[in-house]
């Protein structure tokens, strides 16, 4: 099954977060799950805050590119056409807001949810939520904005 | 010159994002410069949102090591302390709220500055700004809270 990211045109699949031809990055991808968007992930041993607890900065990461994945995706659906059709629908983030309710144990692996609260005009509201294993470790409200046709060509 | 990260204790000197002992990671070192806190760092070629782009999820990370690292050098320039005394003070992230002004270009050396906005109990707000040559392209506002002495042993 093909991913939001793998829908993203080859000069925007570079990102360090979500870019499927960026070897040294994150490489997520993230799939509707019914309304919802959903990315998981494994952090490695060496991304943590302390030992036995991920990264925070690595969780605004994924929550950063799941969001604007998750935008893209809202975008098209609500337009009614499918990832594949032209023009791409791209998003960078805006702003970025997180909330670290709880640390985040390593080793589990993680689930990335998202929903859209809004639509308007070129700018997209998902809020995103970190799970590992049933528990919210992390929320977050990010709001995407589209992207011109042209960025970074 | 030692930089805050370098008196953290060793069990809390793993950070992935300024730990010195997390060999994976950005090893960030911040320094006080007059009443702002300040810390250098250069994104390597892959750590792109597009080509020629600096990531927003690395600028994230960088903006919340480099906040709690102030928000610690600040409480104890608040209580009259050297940053060797006991015991030590270490922060983690309550909340991290990102605003992306403009793209960050990838090459030049970036420059955060931090400011403490205000302390309160454990908490402390730190107002962060991303610079590229002489421009703002990221503002953001940390809320770092204090962290038990036995978090993480």
């Amino acid at each position: 099954m093909l991913a939001f990211q793998d829908y993203y045109p080859e000069h925007l699949a570079h990102c360090y977060g979500c870019g499927r031809l960026n070897e040294h990055g994150y490489r997520i991808r993230t799939f509707w799950a019914g309304e919802e968007s959903e990315t998981r992930f494994t952090p490695a041993a060496f991304h943590i805050a302390v030992p036995g607890f991920v990264y925070g900065g690595l969780l605004a990461s994924l929550i950063d590119c799941h969001s604007t994945g998750t935008a893209a995706a809202a975008l098209y659906r609500a337009q009614q056409r499918t990832m594949d059709s032209s023009p791409p629908l791209r998003f960078v983030t805006g702003s970025l807001q997180v909330t670290f309710l709880r640390p985040t144990p390593l080793g589990p692996e993680l689930t990335l949810r998202g929903r859209v609260s809004e639509i308007s005009g070129r700018k997209v509201t998902v809020e995103t939520s970190v799970w590992a294993h049933d528990v919210t470790t992390v929320r977050a409200t990010v709001v995407a904005v589209e992207m011109p046709e042209d960025f970074g060509l």
